[in-house]
């Protein structure tokens, strides 16, 4: 018998903020988990779609013209090419869907892109 | 403010077993989420890998040649072409990740597949 791929205990193996982990791939895609606290830069993803997922605390993903609360265990998709903003009061704990090579700041060459693909 | 989509909320809107419903889709990709109890078919999908995400319960992957166990908040994915028969004993609450279109008894042409894009 043979163990899968557990978020919470891999979730404990980093302490580092905006710095998305790669935990397993599927075809084309990754997902990846994040702690974040405080506010990312405004940024879009001309090509794809990006699902953010909440395990632990609250997310809200500014858009231009509204606002998404997410609590654990709640989910939303930026639709492509939509600008949003992720922002966090406390640290939250997430899970991101994208395909492998997607930058973190999207289409903006951004101080905080992270270094892609790194697994944990 | 707007919600995002709450996986348990989902969950309380139906309770027949082995139907996964859609929640959302990314690109084209779709995420659904199911309850199943039992043992599914063996089969397997030549085109796609495919995620398992437990919720709620435990959930077996058979493979021909291991099985995987899935707790809440663990996943696996099944590669393309891999033969894997799910398998719960009690029921389990899981989420699927898998290209729109990908038929839940795989290459099979079975009994139990679900009608598929059935959205909740």
């Amino acid at each position: 018998m043979t163990k899968g791929i557990n978020i919470l205990e891999k979730l404990q193996l980093f302490t580092e903020q905006w710095q998305p982990k790669v935990i397993t791939e599927m075809n084309d895609y990754q997902l990846k988990i994040a702690k974040i606290k405080g506010e990312f830069e405004w940024h879009s993803h001309s090509e794809t779609d990006e699902v953010f997922f909440v395990i632990e605390g609250k997310l809200i993903i500014h858009l231009r013209d509204d606002s998404i609360e997410l609590n654990p265990m709640e989910l939303y998709v930026v639709p492509k090419g939509v600008e949003h903003k992720p922002y966090a009061e406390e640290e939250a704990k997430i899970m991101l869907i994208e395909p492998r090579g997607t930058a973190s700041t999207g289409d903006n060459v951004g101080k905080r892109a992270a270094q892609e693909d790194e697994w944990i």
